[in-house]
């Protein structure tokens, strides 16, 4: 170990270190018993094969370190008084903080029937990865938690995720050494440089090298001491290393680092708060390295377990066929002594249990870990104070998210004071157009700053890195913690954090059926410099794919918004912002675009989610010949430039405009419950007219959403289809075929009606792409007819 | 500049520090060129608003350091005789590698149009970021690059994927400081606990410091000197510093420093490859800190730009309305002296024509960054010796993937020779069942070994770390320099490189219409511990939507595989691995399962990709009465085991069933290469029947390929409804209502002719299901009868 401070280096007197070693065995005892047992719980008779479960399912070998923390963490939070809350990196461990949950009571609080004596224990140990019962790792279901920890990486970034804007909070985040191997995990130790100790709270990373994954050894735990120590002061922090696998030597070390570790938070957050952020803290980190699978059987069937990536999930099984092995389970739990750790009645001696903090203090009971107790509204303007005057549909110009952008500011600047509410983007909320934001704060920024940096603080709100993941997970532990959050970025990387959306996602279907979990606030997501407009990056930067993947996660959380200009982004934006359990997918441009609705039009058209464009239709007088139909921004203008074409060629065509800003309304009532009914459905888009769907996104989505409904047959989506380049705005939709001409061409090919002109026009829509074309390559710029196009009538 | 050994400080004369320094120049001019102008490419007139741009669009702040390291680079190659790639990790600066290709010569040999002389310069000059031109980045229509750069973070696990087992080779990887700060770059550093430098090249890594993103400071450029220098000796690495914004000094710098890492990494290969591999060694890498937009505007408008971030894109524009903005250009780009650069003829003059490599050596012309034109074919065996013997359909029982593991191990072992084959996972390659492959080899590992570790080895070919960027970008960089892989991997957290995918896809796409680009093996993934079988794990791990996202690539890029048993697996994967330019995506579970098909019809249904399973089917005499569709291995054995119930209950009803193994049959032959004609499609749907189609993954994804045939509306889809927890195997399925008593009534609800019977059944169906859950919830496991179906005909 590593001090660096004369404090005492065996702290725990022999009579404290009795005690947290048998909460500890206490802990461990209950996890074995999760994993292996459905009755006997105490193991008051001898085990019998009827004892032990028919499938055993679980992860033991991260479980002892867990607890091990657990018990430490304890300490110092009834010795400092401290908030804190504990994030399980290696969520798989499972066992061990329901165990620990259970041990100071919160499991009790939540769970009536799991009551603190032998029947309680015994219906703990049966519920474990049970049909019925509850999921092997850190859940939703798991008092304390905010971090599910099946997919690993995430532990750092929700811990700062956490304690951004809760100062008085020390985030403990359990960092497996499996799980540092991914990058969501190895760039989130940057985080540091985004905390500032005046008013953020303290994370405590402590990087659980036990050094095994499912069968290899882990990379941090093959590298040398030296190489390892200066990883993490590169990566700026001061690491301390606890390491052994005698439990008595350990537990010294471990509570003798605590002590130092806390003393240091407190110190850096003392002089923080007196004298102001000067300069970014070497904040402490702690190394544990013990066994895996610690405490467990040394040898099964003669090959190395403890210690080794054979106690990964459960060391071993084969029960009914190997008598040998009962034999080993029972001797391995009774290594515990449980009849020294619980009394008669099957409860936890006093004066283990004594060992515990009380109430909110626990960390399962902690509010922060269940952040919708904590939530308050933001506070927000009048959302119609911000609109674009729009006289005429289709005439003025204006950019969307930077109207949008002038919104989010003076949200921020109406709830600076309760500090609850950021926005984040890889390194893009200017260039998204939200730059607004940064009249009333500045970009977070903890590390050096220069006399010529630009809106840079840490006393900052906006936050900005290169990591999607990192945005991602900081927002994720600030929503879970109970605070607000708005996350813009380009379009096409979204996916770079496809599976932590999925992640969050399942957590909030789960929480909803978990009456003690309360709501939290949405997550809402602005995706904008989109596939229409990559002008300076092309191919790369194009693929509106993010709601594809959305839309696969349960209906009642999931929304996408796609308004087609900047009163109803201004609208929809009121809505997420104001939403609870939800994930919010907003799509939006932030180029200089043509306007159609004002405020009152767009509040209604925002609230049915779609509808026909009256002022842009000419079938008032009955039903249509072809209903026109979009959905974003870009096709909402080809659109309305295909009616304008069609009017000047077809006077007499009966057109329907109808646009799309809720795509949900799309799926039937029964799927979604923003869907429309088959009646609505029908009365907007005919059960046999055809339809011209112009999409934001990938054509078959709206197939997708739609092949239930009555007039399916005649819809024709166009949409993006992985054609671009580097090129202008209008070649983009040309190249996937979403341009006015080719609508109108779609329109041609499908209306009988038309007549003789039919083929005429056609031509003349071929011969001008041809013009388009010809144009481009040689002035580089779309031709000044297409590209000051304006709703003409 | 740290140095490390004795050599000289200045290595350059005078007259080399005069000449790299002009083809440095000539190289900013020809880059400057590109974003800017349209005419007047060699400035012999004055510059007019004619000759510039009508739309700006490409970025110029990396662009000066690319090119700094490609003439430095080009240096060393001459000297050292070095077999070199650059990997542009900043590949927004797309004018850098495309001025330096064109410099040496490769450019006008792949674009013969674009010729050495002024007229070549126009056009280089004008296609760049125009439409008709070229992309705006590093693209696959640069020659010399693997590495598209618009998706930021994978320069480095590229680079290293190029590496491994081409032991001439050094991959020089130029990594930004922006992308740095992504979770794939972060831990891609790792990269080198796998490198072998006996049989391995080496990667020279450059982290281009130029401090800024595209509004904000970088955070590795925000900390201390020894904090970065204490990170990279933590993640492996020797750094060594080149720092300053003199060029004559940075040039003299950076001569010096790849004089010495060149030495360092010679004497490394060289000790290594005498001795053998004894420990991972320090290899060097290098940071380069020089202002960002480096010989750019000092100031535009006033404000700083050279060195900041407003020079990260065009550093300036709006010539039209800003005369002085011209001038500003016209300064600029002479600033670079053209006329001491190119001749009366526009070449570049032979003094720094000859700094150059020739040939092959050139960077732009290695083969290596043209894969095809090095790949050989596998060496394969007979895929049929692996069969499992079927002697009847649905009897006998197999782990899929471990019988595909006997022949991935045969595969290696006769490619063992030719190093050309690697298998990749995150830790789970045993967990898959894939084991034995370690038979023949073992698992890569040059990290420190202890005595008690299993298969790791410094000549491993497994790969295998918890990273799935990681896996993906190793394979990515293996198989875009010609060599062959395959990827396993748990179906739901290949989510976490969706976006890595998508670059990927997109360059296979672009390929195939670039006549010099020869096609590369295909990417293929084997998805296993699938959503039905996460006993141990539950909802976290349980998503089937990767293939949604992969569908969404164009269609002749992607294939999607469902084989039902071990011998379909089989076939598939012998497919998969002779195919190229293709993303094949295979779907297969690991657990014990029953089988279907023997060798010989297995390769009939794989060719054909789907079929009437005729031995399950009881309409040989005509038309069914329903078809009972399926895709997945446990929804065939579902739907076999609702056929025995139908059969039992109503033996007269005519039941057809039919078996999907390439998804992409489904899709309409006008949209996929593997569809089925509708005609096809019609004689195995019918038009009229009822389908009740069981389905691996989200239901949705089978109505989106199929909802243009003609029998779709009587189409009924079960699948994955995000529905899961810790659960029994029968239980996860009955969750989804894909289950056996399910799809039975879903035939009950939809059939009219059952008759009075019917209702019957139904009911006993519903208490069948109550009793499950009795049972499991009892016993924690399911039901014999349902556990142990077999085929019983």
């Amino acid at each position: 170990m590593t001090l660096a401070s004369p404090l005492q280096t065996k702290p725990l007197t022999d009579e404290e270190l009795r005690k947290i070693n048998a909460y500890w065995r206490a802990a461990n005892y209950l996890s074995v018993g999760q994993i292996y047992l459905l009755d006997n719980p105490l193991l008051r008779e001898p085990l019998k094969l009827e004892h032990v479960k028919p499938r055993l399912l679980g992860h033991w070998g991260t479980t002892p370190g867990l607890n091990f923390i657990y018990a430490h963490l304890n300490r110092v939070i009834k010795k400092y008084d401290l908030n804190t809350i504990y994030i399980a990196g290696p969520g798989h461990g499972g066992p061990g903080l329901v165990a620990n949950t259970y041990l100071e009571g919160t499991y009790t609080k939540y769970y009536h029937n799991i009551s603190q004596d032998a029947e309680g224990i015994q219906k703990l140990f049966k519920q474990f990865s049970f049909p019925g019962g509850i999921p092997s790792h850190v859940a939703p279901e798991t008092p304390g938690s905010i971090h599910e920890g099946g997919e690993l990486g995430y532990a750092l970034v929700h811990a700062f995720g956490a304690a951004f804007d809760n100062p008085d909070l020390i985030v403990a985040a359990v960092v497996g050494d499996g799980e540092a191997e991914t990058g969501a995990l190895a760039t989130s130790w940057h985080s540091n440089k985004f905390l500032n100790p005046v008013h953020d709270g303290a994370v405590l990373p402590i990087l659980h090298l036990n050094g095994y994954k499912i069968a290899n050894p882990t990379v941090l735990a093959r590298i040398s001491h030296e190489e390892l120590e200066s990883l993490f002061v590169g990566y700026g922090y001061k690491p301390y290393f606890v390491e052994g696998d005698d439990p008595a030597d350990v537990h010294q070390q471990m509570a003798a680092t605590l002590d130092i570790a806390i003393a240091q938070i407190q110190s850096i957050q003392r002089e923080a708060r007196v004298h102001g952020f000067t300069e970014r803290p070497q904040w402490p980190m702690i190394v544990l390295r013990t066994p895996k699978g610690w405490t467990g059987p040394k040898e099964v069937d003669g090959k190395k377990t403890e210690g080794f990536w054979r106690s990964h999930q459960v060391p071993f099984g084969n029960i009914s066929k190997q008598p040998e092995h009962l034999k080993l389970l029972e001797d391995w739990m009774k290594s515990y002594k449980p009849e020294e750790l619980f009394d008669a009645n099957g409860t936890l001696i006093p004066e283990l249990a004594e060992l515990a903090p009380k109430g909110h203090r626990r960390m399962g009971d902690n509010p922060h870990a269940n952040g919708g107790l904590l939530l308050c509204d933001l506070k927000m303007p009048d959302f119609q104070k911000y609109a674009v005057d729009v006289l005429k549909p289709g005439q003025a110009i204006a950019e969307a998210t930077q109207v949008a952008g002038k919104f989010l500011r003076d949200i921020m600047q109406l709830n600076q004071e309760s500090r609850n509410f950021r926005i984040l983007g890889p390194d893009e909320t200017v260039s998204n157009r939200l730059g607004a934001v940064l009249e009333v704060t500045n970009r977070d920024w903890a590390a050096q700053i220069l006399p010529e940096d630009d809106h840079l603080s840490p006393d900052g709100r906006v936050m900005e890195i290169l990591s999607e993941t990192n945005c991602q997970g900081w927002l994720e532990g600030y929503l879970l913690t109970g605070r607000h959050g708005f996350f813009s970025c380009y379009e096409a990387f979204i996916h770079i954090i496809d599976s932590m959306f999925n992640q969050h996602a399942k957590w909030l279907k789960t929480t909803r059926d978990i009456p003690w979990r309360k709501p939290i606030a949405s997550l809402n997501y602005l995706l904008t410099s989109h596939v229409w407009r990559q002008d300076h990056n092309g191919f790369s930067h194009q693929d509106p794919g993010f709601i594809d993947h959305v839309v696969n996660k349960k209906a009642e959380i999931v929304r996408v918004y796609l308004p087609p200009d900047a009163n109803t982004l201004l609208s929809v934006t009121d809505h997420c912002l104001r939403s609870r359990n939800y994930v919010n997918v907003i799509v939006a441009g932030k180029q200089p675009a043509l306007q159609y609705l004002n405020m009152d039009a767009a509040i209604k058209h925002c609230t049915k989610g779609i509808g026909i464009w009256e002022w842009a239709s000419n079938d008032q007088d009955g039903e249509p010949d072809v209903v026109m139909a979009c959905a974003g921004d870009i096709p909402t203008l080809e659109t309305l430039a295909a009616v304008d074409i069609l009017r000047q060629h077809f006077p007499e065509l009966k057109v329907r405009v109808v646009n799309v800003v809720d795509l949900m309304t799309l799926q039937p009532k029964s799927e979604h419950p923003h869907g429309l009914s088959e009646k609505d459905f029908d009365t907007i888009f005919t059960t046999d007219k055809h339809i011209i769907f112009a999409f934001h996104g990938y054509p078959w989505l709206i197939h997708r959403l739609t092949y239930r409904h009555t007039n399916h047959n005649q819809l024709h989506v166009r949409g993006y289809k992985e054609e671009g380049t580097t090129t202008t705005p209008f070649d983009m939709v040309v190249l996937n075929e979403l341009d006015r001409f080719h609508l109108v061409m779609d329109v041609i090919d499908r209306v009988p009606k038309l007549g003789y002109r039919a083929a005429y026009v056609k031509q003349q829509l071929q011969d001008k792409l041809i013009e388009h074309k010809h144009y481009i390559e040689r002035y580089g710029d779309d031709m000044p007819e297409i590209r000051d196009w304006k709703w003409p009538y």
